[in-house]
């Protein structure tokens, strides 16, 4: 007998509307076994899937996707929705190399509208969709799913604040991991606890009431206590959901979101509303399975675990994640300078900060999916004394490229960016790829880079940009990992301003190597040092500014250079080293090593690289070809 | 006698400080007047100004700055300011060359905290300051002045989440042009309305409900209305900023922001408040001055005018700006093709859309000061049959940087961007300056682009784009004008996609030459030309795709060649074409003529132009001193 007899029958959701209301609590405990059984397998996001089982199942039994027009947010939490949508038999592949995307994807299903992975884009998109629908004289639905942490960024609440006022229909489903309250900052999600709150407590009123008659002696003083409750959470209770309705939605909740036919019979109600309304759903991440309900965070992303008690292999104890190294480099240093400022938007695990939270609650500051606020927020910091470390994935910090410009790099206020996630991801993918932050930021007006090749070089820097004022400054690394046994924390090397470092010298060719594409630079050169071609390998280290003379008197001595950026080819180093690099040398420039300007897919960081021939052999059986070519094509060229 | 007896012997705000609270109203009087005076004499920023006369001086009344830290958002309100802290006699250079600039400028003055001009700055800045002053042990004030279209943009919202949860003590004042309400779009401006219109209501209700007892006879059908009033602003006057209380700030207001000891007593009683207050004063753009009350929009920013009538000097009937083509070409567009639609962050008259909007209603969609959300919008109408304008100044563009990337040009989703002062902007300054979107255009994924080099490229480029479905594309372009006499708007010429143009052949140089750069490429041409240099000059019009084969073919026959690009070195075209162009043509290539990477400072485009040396004659001088050298250097180079 099947182990799923429900979901079997589910191919795409025309098969889902088939069962019967009643049926669906068993569609819904199939689903969610088959993700616990497939992803303790295979690993991916898990966690945040389990939460909205019952949501995915009720949103496309009510509504007719892909007519209607169902748009997730960030997109994560997709897995549901990818195997009621002709998808279950490949998620075994996800987050593989040419197999299902973490994230929804155009190119995978007509029932995946956007390719998503930054937060808070769905009430716009949703919003674009309904014009689009109104100007269009067309009349289906349009709903976003977003979650609590979600809603409270920037262009979220730009996009409702454009909906609530021009109000054409839509649904907007407001995901709330009320679980995870401990783990979401800022007002507005205060603002969701305390309706939850004051709903509880309004439902367990008359109880508790009742039960202070039972205790006549201390029954006073609690009984004060819970007057005063009671008056803090009058206003939710006279006007629930009134900041939403203060942006112009029609606001229904909080309704328990596991409960999937009170969702049905839900949203079958409001689906008949007109103009913008919100309902509030309540989930749990990681719901039904034990060990994610205790520890969401843990399991929000998993690699292959034990299903019985839910263990995953344990790290290679000798290694340590960038991330974590940065967290450990500025708790160390934070113990002698008080006045350093730790910013993150929203990404405490993620960015390794979290034992230097622990330990320095005062100097932390956590924003939220605010990347924009964040930046300029720590701009403001500098003029006060402060040492702001804004911590930000690469991918992200293209959020707040306006607050680079205007309020920093304009003003030159001595911000320190530590950029997480630079360089290829791997199975995140396109929307996560950190390709483009050298382009961008080396187009700045004062900004100094530092592209440091190696997990020591992240530590030596950050002692470096914490003395550092000239100029704000951004190193940036990609997710890889240091050796615990070698690593320097507190005998750091010193670092020279706008320093190069020469690794070998040759007259064929000079290799020009960023960042921690180093490794592989390495091998290329001894491949063509093994075809008896004389390389000259180079460790740019600092980008900005750009150690013009020693590099220039390098290029005099040899015949031609190459660049090896891991970044999109127009939007990474290459094009500011061209223009920095006098004129006169560029007739010894064969080419630059990069990703081409499309979008790269997610898989293994070496199979991207094979795929693009960016690997150490193709690297350097290209360069020989140049150099062949180049030798035939000019007498002047030395070879062996 | 002076005309300004009380303003004199003001320099700084401890002057202001010595007044008694009496003479603060006499203070505003010379004040105001002292504004119209010099601003009919030379031009700048108005109305604005005129709004927040009363509300600086209480500002620097109650507040010890620069101890106390005042912050501007956007900024063009800021000359009472100026008047007030030491530049009074220096305001007769504002926004000239050297003069003073038009926004909050740090090199001017201790009192400027921030160089701003972008919305929704000021919250963000305010709480930064407020943390690091917390995190030092300080305990001076924080304020910040927000109007009431900034605080709406997301990252303002995402400075009160942040700040609505850690609650350090800081103040929010929310300037609150409630006489601009038509024009302001948005839910939160739709609040603030029903907030005043409640105030109004209670404050007149008792008269109200008196009058109608004289009127027996259709009272009651009154009283019916008057009752249905009462009920939807209950929630107003039971819970007035309800909305702020929400996001965790205490609501103070409104306030009659031009009663100036009403001003000064609220700030000294807030002032002593915990944790972040918000106090809502309402304001009137052009107070005082009745033409500018009547026509804000007229004199936000003015030319010299006659201060008995309020006349300006009229432009030139004969010419059009190319904002204005823009919404002409759009409009004559609209009346075949029913599903365009324009979208504007809160630029209906900056971007020339006046006249598209009121014949187009329905296709015309403001979003506020929004960019974010308003790209993300844009890209989800195009899969509903849409063909989405989206219109938007270059240095405003940069606040959605983000969704560029991953809400459109990943997606390759067709959005047709016009891209609205690009280049040297010219009197705004360092913060408006459009010098940065070919680089991170051009950096994107599948993102197309088109440099028009006139008037009339835009209209034709616009017709082209309306029918181009292949990629996401882009056209930018100054703020210049062009001539009505000789424009087609009905009858464009055709467009080929990737066409590069040759305007002149000679083997010595290829002058390559970027959108409205090719004027002063001309006149560089013709001076080489004199001095016997033959060029073969390029229009580029398209940056991308790049028409490779017709300019490599040319550069076959050519010595050397050079780029003009109006913007940043490191974030322009350069970058793109030294990387497009096969390295073999790179020896030929001798500089990139464009702005270096430090803040372009305000003053006429020919003043900044010729200040770097990139005005035609500099620029063919120093062509030609490349020349000798390169003849001198390289016996191989050809010239006469």
């Amino acid at each position: 007998m099947s182990l799923y007899p429900f979901l079997d029958r589910i191919q795409f959701p025309e098969d889902l509307r088939k069962y019967n209301e009643t049926e669906l609590p068993a569609v819904c405990k199939d689903l969610r076994e088959f993700i616990i059984d497939t992803l303790s397998d295979v690993g991916g996001h898990f966690a945040s899937n389990l939460g909205v089982v019952e949501l995915t199942v009720a949103l496309h039994y009510v509504f007719n996707t892909p007519v209607d027009r169902l748009i997730w947010d960030v997109g994560h939490q997709t897995y549901p929705h990818k195997i009621l949508t002709g998808r279950k038999d490949q998620l075994t592949s996800v987050r593989k190399w040419q197999g299902l995307s973490g994230f929804p994807k155009r190119e995978e299903s007509v029932y995946d509208l956007y390719n998503t992975g930054h937060a808070g884009t769905s009430i716009s998109q949703a919003l674009g969709e309904a014009c689009a629908r109104d100007l269009m004289g067309k009349n289906h639905k349009v709903i976003a799913v977003i979650g609590d942490a979600s809603i409270a960024t920037g262009m979220a609440l730009e996009a409702m604040n454009h909906g609530g006022h021009i109000k054409p229909d839509m649904l907007v489903i407001l995901n709330d991991n009320y679980m995870s309250i401990s783990k979401n900052v800022g007002s507005i999600s205060n603002y969701l606890n305390n309706i939850i709150s004051s709903q509880i407590y309004n439902r367990w009123k008359a109880v508790f009431y009742n039960f202070l008659k039972w205790l006549p002696l201390i029954g006073p003083a609690l009984e004060s206590v819970a007057h005063k409750m009671e008056s803090s959470f009058k206003h939710f209770m006279l006007r629930p959901g009134g900041l939403f309705e203060d942006l112009g939605f029609t606001y229904f909740g909080p309704i328990d979101g596991h409960d999937v036919r009170r969702v049905v019979q839900m949203l079958q109600n409001v689906k008949k509303i007109k103009g913008p309304v919100l309902l509030h759903v309540l989930t749990q991440k990681g719901k039904g399975y034990k060990p994610a309900e205790a520890d969401p965070i843990k399991y929000h992303g998993v690699t292959p675990f034990n299903k019985s008690d839910g263990k995953m292999a344990s790290a290679d104890a000798s290694k340590i994640g960038l991330s974590k190294i940065v967290g450990k480099t500025l708790s160390i240093l934070a113990e002698t300078h008080k006045n350093i400022a730790v910013i993150t938007p929203a990404m405490i695990e993620g960015s390794g900060l979290r034992e230097f939270q622990e330990k320095f609650p005062q100097n932390t500051f956590d924003a939220g999916i605010a990347e924009q606020h964040s930046v300029a927020f720590a701009g403001a910091m500098t003029d006060v004394g402060v040492t702001p470390f804004m911590c930000i994935y690469s991918t992200f910090l293209t959020r707040a490229m306006d607050q680079l410009v205007e309020d920093v790099s304009l003003m030159n206020l001595p911000v320190r960016f530590v950029i997480d996630r630079a360089g290829i991801v791997g199975p995140d993918g396109e929307t996560h790829q950190g390709l483009s932050d050298l382009g961008y930021l080396a187009g700045l007006p004062n900004m100094d880079i530092i592209v440091p090749s190696s997990a020591q070089d992240i530590i030596d820097s950050l002692y470096f940009m914490n003395g550092y004022k000239d100029a704000p400054i951004a190193i940036r690394f990609p997710k890889e990992n240091g050796d615990l046994n070698t690593l320097q924390f507190t005998n750091p090397s010193p670092i020279q301003k706008a320093s190069t470092r020469v690794l070998s010298k040759g007259k064929d060719l000079l290799v020009l190597s960023v960042g921690f594409m180093l490794n592989l630079a390495k091998t290329s050169c001894e491949i063509l040092k093994e075809k008896g071609i004389e390389v000259t390998l180079v460790d740019l280290f600092w980008l900005r500014p750009f150690d013009k003379s020693t590099i220039e008197a390098l290029l005099d001595e040899v015949n031609h250079f190459v660049i090896l950026d891991e970044s999109y080819i127009h939007a990474g180093a290459s094009g500011f080293l061209l223009n920095e690099i006098s004129p006169k040398y560029l007739k010894k420039y064969l080419k630059t090593y990069a990703l081409p300007p499309e979008p790269i897919h997610h898989g293994e960081r070496s199979q991207i690289l094979a795929h693009y021939k960016l690997d150490a052999k193709s690297i350097a059986e290209d360069i020989h070809l140049h150099l062949e070519n180049s030798f035939q094509g000019d007498k002047s060229s030395v070879r062996k």
